[in-house]
């Protein structure tokens, strides 16, 4: 049995802080990088116990499979610091739980839960100071595991690394985006790893998303690969569209990610006592109810950006846009997620998680 | 315009070779590298002129692209010798041309032709000692490029490195392979970078490849992710089935790796008088004529292996042996391509390429 109790994560402190050439009124998304990382190697057959070091370079063997099989996964989350400067995670348990399925599809080795949990709250007590507690900014999260194993033969890697860097960061997105149904271009196949946060899920839809941003649009609304007439993703975020007074999302599958904040929605949705339908959604109906005006939102979900709601959206050539709500289910849906996010309200479904 | 003549190209030699600590009478494949690799960096907007430099490690910062989104792709090439100590390259044109495909696809700034083409024989007339010159060895060519550059947006890099590394490497399979048609996992989605070498598409084969290991396989066969009933590429090879004596592979397509191995059977083939057909090819066409006995062979063709010729085939939890023969297409193929490889043989297609 592998030993997986952390009790003393050796820490190895920065001489001197970057802290002060920080401005923190001027975040971007996920630029700048705090004082410390976590570092875990996987060797021989086992992940060692993880250690935090000064952030740095990774050296890596040009053979190292990450450069040529694109073995490598990823986690995002959010720091958040309330009035009190307390630190809170949401539902940090689910990225741990999903990371470990993301490995397992990807030939990975699974990172021992122990590994994961102390080892990010061990990072962010000594990170605290660079974690944000102004509206809407929080510290970005990112833990990550690649193959960093030598050798040019196709199969899995002999050595992994799993690393956690924090970015404090501003929102994602600003202001509503305009996107294109994608009828050629696809982001997953059946059987495949679309459900997974693997890296290569992302670089794919790189090149669609600019041909969409030279049309005039900013995001992909992704469909199935074989009719494209099923929505499944938005851009890199789960999708949400409203009929009439009915929220609508796709049902999770090999192709679809299991969004926390996806599945965090459902809930408050169900609990604002909103009608929420979990099935598919074709693009005909998305169509014919803008055309009947019923189609009232649409709205992407996901960790980044929270909530991000969609202005309107192209299709065949036709441009459809959606109206301005004054009280919208993304705003509402938003606003009491991230109010459970802060602390400023009661937790009554029990996501938050102190560090 | 950029300046893509590259005249001088600066060589940093190592001190001292390592040549003589390599045991070339038992190379595994692309597991030792040679002495130099050639490093080309883009940023600010253009490739920059490629340099020579001993082998060495590569220093990322830990928000490198690579690691989180899979931005990366790599072409596999062979140089081989001649009993006059001539080395050789095969339609190494075809694989710059790939690259850049490739590249297009996964958002990544095309390489000029002359910076892929002079790079490598600049390299290759450098470390022409470490090309073994014994039967079936070869010195195996790893170009590839890796998204660089900086930041946790999932957006493409603005900084990318085209790397050339070099292994001496004995042959990758030994022996024919038992493999398992495909019934659950795939490989490519209609629309999704299944034509491109990109990483993802590699280690989104491992997990499916060992469950097929552990049923006691040693390859998959990937079959349409929609139906599994059309067969399209044997593990990291594409595939060819022999039906009484017609040569058949499937056609490419934007989920099928248009193969320099693949094409250079289909003509070699044909030159033999061999049908040729290409078209889809169904499972049940395979299934069918393995029972009517009128199954020859089936092998997949890539470059590392060549051909790699099956033994037998599993589906449905049903098991399929293919015949013995004793002159086979593989055999014939393999040979009539390696001759020309190894400047053996006349060159009538116009594929070697002197360096």
């Amino acid at each position: 049995m592998m030993d997986t109790t952390v009790q003393n994560i050796v820490v190895e402190k920065v001489k001197t802080s970057k802290i002060d050439q920080i401005d923190f009124d001027n975040l971007s998304f996920g630029s700048v990088f705090t004082d410390h990382m976590l570092v875990c190697d996987y060797k021989n057959g086992a992940w060692e116990i993880p250690k935090i070091i000064p952030y740095q370079p990774i050296t890596l063997d040009p053979s190292a499979k990450i450069f040529h099989y694109g073995q490598s996964i990823f986690e995002g989350m959010k720091a958040y610091k309330d009035s009190n400067n307390d630190v809170w995670l949401f539902r940090p348990l689910d990225n741990q739980k999903r990371l470990n399925i993301s490995a397992k599809r990807m030939a990975i080795p699974e990172l021992p839960e122990e590994y994961f949990m102390e080892g990010l709250k061990t990072l962010l007590k000594l990170e605290k100071k660079w974690i944000p507690q102004s509206e809407g900014s929080s510290l970005y999260i990112r833990p990550f595991i690649f193959a960093s194993g030598k050798g040019f033969h196709a199969s899995p890697a002999d050595e992994y690394k799993f690393i956690i860097a924090c970015a404090p960061s501003g929102s994602y997105f600003s202001g509503k985006v305009k996107v294109l149904i994608e009828e050629t271009y696809s982001r997953s196949a059946n059987g495949g790893v679309g459900f997974a946060k693997a890296g290569g899920n992302y670089a794919g839809q790189f090149y669609p998303t600019q041909l969409a941003v030279k049309k005039g649009y900013q995001q992909v609304i992704w469909t199935d690969d074989n009719t494209h007439e099923y929505i499944e993703e938005a851009g890199a975020m789960n999708i949400f569209v409203r009929i009439n007074d009915t929220l609508i999302t796709g049902p999770t599958s090999d192709r679809i990610l299991d969004g926390i904040t996806r599945k965090s929605i459902i809930t408050i949705a169900e609990d604002e006592g909103i009608p929420v339908e979990i099935r598919k959604i074709t693009v005909s109906e998305v169509v014919e109810a803008s055309k009947k005006g019923i189609l009232k939102e649409m709205f992407g979900a996901g960790t980044a950006a929270v909530v991000s709601p969609i202005s309107g959206f192209g299709h065949k050539n036709m441009n459809y846009d959606l109206p301005e709500l004054e009280s919208s289910y993304a705003s509402l849906l938003k606003k009491r997620i991230t109010d459970i996010q802060y602390n400023k309200t009661e937790d009554k479904f029990g996501w938050r998680y102190k560090v």
